[in-house]
């Protein structure tokens, strides 16, 4: 088992949520990501491959907002905390669920962080084969403020690193993200 | 078979010479990014995949060096040329060989000019659903001269990039190249 082990490809999934729609449902460049990884890389091999799924949730700055007091209690934290955590769970469910139809082994993981610094922390740790990011394309005006974690990881993940852009014909009809 | 052609995923390797031993030795970069594709992505799943190799020749501004006269008549130039592709021939050889003994698809072609520019250029005529380029891995000072094919693939090139870098523990013992 330890040579069927070692020929396994390791493939980390960064994944994140939508910038529109929200919890739970997976942004469209990381479902764009992971389709991509089982229609060119898996394929058929299913046995060849374990993803990795890390989903990186910001700290919320103004992680109240829809709470009914703004005195929040301790308790009023960790209802919080296990909140985010749920939803996390929520969105990975997405991509395990998928794995488990298909066949493909498969592990999650939520962080909490600055993504693109915890990406390339989770990479040092885990070393995958490959880190599969999804990316939005943003043009260059946007990218300057917006899109860096996977210029970032490009440069400082030590992996190998595929960014999978959207395409122009993939932007939603309906305004739902990402 | 159209149905099976269209299933398989067609990764562009671009491969030069190596910088010291010259033709017909490919680079250890272009090595590493062929194994590692070979190794992590096309495993046993030989008939999944068709691999693209495409070796960029730099047009030489000093092509007389090593010809016995600086006045060179047109058939100089034509077995100049001749010679390039000869060359170029041979490292592919290298590849399409290795390709063949394992069971893989593969199709190979010499292109002249700006490397980063032809590698996009070919990846917009072609069309492959992943490129992957070697890469010294140099160091941020070096890097602003030489190391910017990957950067400029990975920013331009019109399908997912990815960039293998040699590891530290890859520098070669023999100073034989790239």
């Amino acid at each position: 088992m330890a040579t069927s082990e070692a020929s396994v490809t390791r493939i980390m999934v960064a994944v994140n949520e939508s910038t529109i729609k929200g919890y739970p449902h997976a942004s469209i460049s990381s479902k764009g990501a992971f389709e991509w990884t089982l229609q060119k890389i898996v394929m058929s091999n299913t046995s060849g491959f374990k993803l990795l799924f890390l989903h990186v949730q910001v700290p919320d700055e103004d992680g109240f907002d829809d709470m009914d007091s703004i005195y929040a209690s301790p308790e009023d934290f960790k209802s919080l905390k296990s909140r985010d955590r749920a939803r996390g769970l929520r969105l990975l469910e997405f991509f395990v669920t998928r794995c488990h139809e298909i066949g493909v082994a498969c592990e999650a993981w939520i962080k909490k962080g600055d993504p693109k610094e915890v990406i390339c922390h989770e990479v040092k740790r885990i070393q995958p084969d490959l880190l599969v990011l999804g990316s939005r394309g943003l043009g260059p005006f946007r990218r300057v403020f917006v899109g860096t974690v996977s210029e970032f990881c490009v440069k400082h993940a030590e992996c190998p690193v595929v960014t999978i852009k959207r395409r122009l014909d993939e932007t939603p009809q309906d305004p739902v993200d990402d």
